[in-house]
């Protein structure tokens, strides 16, 4: 390790300071304002630990807290899409990739690499560990909405048939038992509020 | 894995949204408000992740990363003490040691006790993994501050030698390096600024 790397980790750190002022949708619990995505890989990282449990497959809980950490930082770049709006953003894997490079490519080469290819493991979400990863990041805003009163599902104006169509195949390939939880989340919330027809 | 094991483990992930509203004295590096404790922790588990490097000691990265995502928790209950304003808490310690029973007690038992002895051993830095934790914990601060022309050291008119009495010896015990870098910064900011006599 010499001086000229220490540098470039601590140019990376200073960078990804800005993923604090990436604002997402999803409420906090208690309304006070929206969640921002640093925030959210935090609380992301604390999900894993807990739940690792109830993954799928058989992952190694070490490189899905890497995962989580790290997923969002993209966003410096490309910007939060909202999951219940995502026609807004044509062109957004390509801003994401391109994110990827220059962000992660601020850190030492091996260390870049590593990131980078976390990073496209999360998002091609194939490996055991990229799907219970992804479980999570679908399961998080679901137990928030719930918790407050529909949160994007009240905002975004969708329907419990969009929820399960958008929400069901992620979280349920990586963590069947909290698509369960979350399932019955959303049907109390919206038997309770019934939709426009 | 039973299904009140599960509620268990919901509750504490709920209950922990709660540390995203705990505001420390720092500010983010672009100065437009100050840092949450919670974002503060994802950026200190990726201090973690790309500087373990620098440890002094043998650390295992996985346990730091895990120290620095819980470390602040306990905040939720005991409020935040700016590190250069430490004698306006007394009776921290203890307020901290009841949210540690309290907010970690919300997990299953066996998760609950790991939390627990890996925050008491954050507190205690006795282990080369809690001592690297501590250092990044005292070394992100001082980067911030070197980078928003003073941050805390200004608002808390620290001197440079309150600063090197205080971050030196945490942040030298466990990642020298750290120092090293840490201490250039404060002085060149101190030099630019001089301080009253």
């Amino acid at each position: 390790m010499n001086v000229s790397d220490l540098q470039r980790q601590l140019a990376f750190l200073k960078e990804i300071d800005r993923l604090k002022s990436i604002v997402r949708l999803s409420p906090l619990i208690d309304r006070s304002r929206r969640e921002n995505s640093a925030e959210h890989s935090w609380h992301l990282a604390l999900y894993a630990l807990v739940l690792a449990g109830h993954a799928a497959g058989e992952v190694d809980v070490v490189r899905v807290v890497k995962m989580l950490l790290i997923h969002d930082i993209v966003e410096i770049d490309a910007g939060d899409v909202p999951f219940h709006m995502p026609s807004t953003h044509a062109g957004q894997a390509e801003r994401e990739r391109l994110a990827a490079e220059r962000i992660f490519g601020l850190l030492p080469d091996a260390q870049a690499a590593e990131f980078r290819e976390l990073w496209f493991e999360f998002e091609a979400a194939e490996s055991d560990d990229a799907r219970f990863a992804k479980a999570l990041d679908r399961f998080q805003p679901m137990l928030h909405n719930a918790a407050t009163d529909g949160g994007t599902w009240v905002e975004c104006e969708v329907t419990l048939e969009q929820v399960e169509a958008r929400c069901r195949p992620p979280i349920e390939r990586g963590a069947p038992a909290l698509w369960a939880v979350a399932a019955q989340l959303a049907e109390e919330h919206f038997r309770e509020r019934p939709q426009e027809p």
